[in-house]
């Protein structure tokens, strides 16, 4: 049988999300209330390789559960397996290994386990440690809602509805001066966001990376609705949204640039495409990162509260090695890599579509 | 083969919630382009036995979606069967059934089929209209969230957020001034409102229908946490929730009235003992209507929309006498009467309540 | 010359109210830049009277700006001259003159002033002080704007938004429901936060305190609006709205009260006599402390912010005993006493009045 | 003796601007009152040279004071004395003066006057009109509330709260991933917004027009905040804030633009600036034209009510060729062409730029 969990560690992996400090709130009250002490380990795995690790109270996690961002700090990059350390001689960066310095500060600190939040990159990495014998429990986390294994991430509804409160201000602009008004919004490879949004806003046009679009189509759309007399669009466009094909008539505006599309690319090329081909006046907003800070929205601060929950249960019942998930409208889990390497993108046929297409918005295709 | 439908008739029935107006546009664009005619019965059933009936088209429809409300007016009361036709010479109501002149106006519009959008009120009116062959598809609507046969309904997630805005509000008043501060939310059978809001807001006693509630216990959860030295308390309290039986400590203010625990009665009380019991300065807020009206939140505005979609799937396909439904994470249907005199209350180990226990808060039981 | 200052004392007293945090902030950041300590004084005057009196860093007030309520606490009644000591052997309550004792701690600290935020009575009770030699400046605080001496203060314009957004949410509501709605904000002598909400959402009736309502002519404008075809009412009513002198046709509903009108009194009472003498369905809500909390809306952050540099500005340059003022448009100090058992009502004729007049709202009067 | 006033049209000009409706409700709802009767001119003076005109009633400025836009339209570019009538034979563009055929629209509507609703350009092309006799009343709109002869304009304050909000959401994400966070809001000549938003938000560094930047120094504070234990640097910054003069440090990123700093050049290029002279990961987002769509604020309602109020005063007084103003904290007017090309930008020495300093902000010089 194993041996009971005395004390955990917990740590928050990948970019800011509403909703991180609700989970780390949940896990230290539950453990605490349930004889458990919880290490809190700053800046993600980086904190597990530079041993900042601190001991987290009850008053730590006071007042925590209305604040965007997270108490811990996080990092996008730090990789045990693969770790910079500077550059050699020649100029070239060098990287170590150092698992097993990050295995004497979980030692260090007795830690029996770790609470994982974050996202596909985080979990990656949660895994090597698996391997060495840890405990993990990961509670998933992307602003997007695009990992495989459950149904519903925390930070989505909030990021939904920051990008819906942008479409509804733009609305009055757009219509009050007769433009085509685009929106930009997060989501690479999921048009998740874009697709809420657009339907909570009434958007005309709804642009997602899984449908690519016809930008000829798209100028359509503007120009009929100028007929039936509505003069004014509202596109709502996800950051990877993609035109088709063969037929690429938008380019790129910095093609040097490494990550070119992450500059509010698409946005733009589609406002000044509209702009050139119909002559009607367009205009583009790229929220960034607006929409993934601040204060969660209520639904969002319920989830992540109940994904703590749920990854204090796991532990305390030895289920180890298990994702937390939201599945057909109930609490679940997953194994823990169940989301690696994929994305849960929109599938075809989706009930939003069909319900977005019904009142009348057009996917550019 | 069922005849298809050429024309429709929409109304909204009950009391108000944001959402109303999606639904009705989602019907009214969906038909539109599917070549069907909406006619809009005004005030609930009130304009089907009055005959105030007017044709929807996409204009009237446009701009809706954000509002609160709804455009075609509500009524309550309003009951073919037994309607109130003025008093007799004795003073008493007289009362008439006009279903024979509703289906007079029924047939006067060429309706083929009624959208129903209401409660458990509003569909057993309905359900008379079936009884006399009207093809009869209803939209479930609740703020409660308490209707059988359906997890969500939309206006319940906007009703949670207000809600939980003026949690955090008080929250800081109630910090500042070391007072126990009590918010009443609506629910008068089923405590879901005040247990979302008060998980969202990180209430410390929520108090809801479905559990009896001991205010000696409630009093020592005030004092409990003044001796950690938290010198406030946060109660998020159902309008209809209920003293422990036996021990009725808590007295009406208003006896005299037939409904005593409508005028904010219960956070008065709770607020009163608390301060009587403990010394603890209290104070109490009742949200009332501020909770049902004005723009819906994204997630309401998206339900009421795939609401309203499938409703007119339903009615194309001549899938008749149903009610929309959400159930473990997708959309569905049930049959129309499905909740007639039932309610949804919240079930003794929902999930929420025990990670809200987990996290601290007291059931006051 | 006046010796330098080196240590002050900063308190807040009264009740909540957005922005406090603010002033706290810019008093200790420009005093720490100026090379001066600030010690917080807890709970109003109670801190000084029981020396709960702690060093503020700059840590101590980062980020607070954007949250509601006071990291000092507060307290309504603490008064130095008469100070309640317990129950004499007869039950009666007894009171000393602590002044001395309070004297001791300013000394024992080292301090070389005090900023003292709150309203009417907190400034009575630095008077004292100033009398025995203490240097003050007092940073007027009041949501209810009715300090004389000033014509903004912080928190203000926070309650205005809060209201408005809530009598927003009530009008749907009442024009679905063809109601007359009753919002009751707060202001027991003046009726600036309902004259301001009333203007900024349109409100077709505001009552405030300074314009005995007649309950007739109210009801005469519901029923006048029904003539028109507009089917709903929107009242906007301050907690202190008074009834025309010599026809009282509203009775309190709680006669034993030492405080009836407290607990909404007014809002229930007119909106009942609507109901009775029209016929009109009403309803009330009552905001309340929901008005006072949470984060301030941006222009009181910035007032709150320009009153804590201005008091630091009078205090660097000796000038004592001033209480900062926001007059004709720009910041000025006036005496520390100028409100003093005064309060600044709306004046006939005021433009907001006029204003309101010419789109057509009544003032019941 | 003037002669009455029968029948005023009304226009808006310009930019999107939150309140625009509430004037004209004010205007409407005023004339109607007082027996004047109001006609529409749509899309600015567009409408006038077209003759767009239609009667404007109670009815349709009925719910119109909380919302964005302007229900006439809006046009930028309309000008009468030089209006394009398409392209020469050589391809040329060819202007026309139609100022004719405005006067032939404005005697056949019997227009006895004209309220203008709009900036600088709106009231150039209103004078021109006050030379052929037309009586004017001007209004002033702009976002950026640089207009001389007024304190305030409405829909500035519902930009500073958009993007307080912003910088408010934007804070978490920097305090967890200790980064640099550049947030671009409008203000190309004066830095109003940027100034008032980065006061109420608390940002480290503000970024004027008014005050050429240095971005060494930007980058000092950057990293002097790391050294202090604050691992991340909040930048509010107006689109047009300049670097200084002789060591532009920084390029545009699209020289061949005819508005290269139109697309939020200026906040991606201090990121990048930060980013590379620190090492500390910077993100940037430009607000753009969510600042200026959308419900306003409470406090915008009001002015734009009392703005429209007041120029109905002028107009039945026979006071024409007057532009309402706000100065010194209350309602005035001044001649029509006063703020003709010329800016209010902030003058040196401003309360709120001390303010700012003496709380610990930075102006990049």
């Amino acid at each position: 049988m194993a041996q009971p969990i005395k004390r955990i560690g917990v740590l928050t992996g990948g970019g800011d999300c509403p909703g991180l400090n609700a989970v780390i709130r949940a896990v230290v009250k539950d453990a605490i209330f349930h004889g458990i002490e919880v290490m809190g380990i700053e800046d993600g795995f980086l904190g597990l390789i530079r041993n900042r690790i601190r001991k987290l109270d009850w008053d730590d996690v006071s007042n925590i559960l209305t604040q965007g961002g997270t108490i811990l700090g996080s990092s996008n990059k730090a990789n045990a397996k693969r770790f910079y350390v500077g550059k050699d001689e020649n100029g070239e960066p060098r990287f170590e290994d150092v698992t097993d310095r990050c295995m004497e500060h979980y030692k260090e600190h007795k830690l029996d386990a770790l609470v994982v939040i974050g996202g596909d990159g985080t979990m990656s990495a949660a895994a090597e440690f698996v391997e060495r014998g840890v405990n993990c429990i990961g509670v998933p986390k992307t602003i997007d809602n695009d990992l495989v294994g459950t149904d519903l991430t925390f930070g989505f509804q909030t990021a939904v509805q920051i990008a819906t409160d942008a479409l509804d201000r733009v609305h009055t602009t757009a219509a009050s001066h007769h433009r085509a008004m685009v929106v930009e919004v997060m989501g690479r490879n999921a048009g998740w966001i874009a697709l809420h949004a657009g339907v909570a806003s009434g958007s005309d046009v709804i642009l997602v990376p899984e449908i690519e679009f016809d930008i000829d189509r798209v100028c359509k759309v503007c120009e009929d609705r100028g007929r039936k007399g509505k003069r004014f669009t509202i596109v709502c466009c996800s950051e990877g949204a993609k035109p088709k094909g063969g037929k690429q008539v938008i380019e790129r505006t910095d093609p040097t640039s490494p990550d070119p599309i992450r500059y509010g690319g698409i946005s733009k090329l589609v406002a000044d495409e509209i702009e050139k081909q119909t002559g009607i006046e367009s205009r583009y907003v790229v929220l960034g990162h607006v929409q993934r800070g601040g204060t969660p929205v209520a639904a969002d601060r319920i989830l992540a509260t109940i994904f703590g929950d749920h990854a204090m249960e796991l532990l305390k019942n030895g289920k180890f090695n298990r994702l937390v998930a939201w599945q057909d409208g109930g609490l679940t889990d997953v194994p823990l890599m169940e989301s690696a390497g994929r994305q849960r993108t929109i599938p075809e046929g989706h009930h939003l579509i069909a319900a977005a297409k019904s009142v009348g918005t057009d996917f550019g295709a």
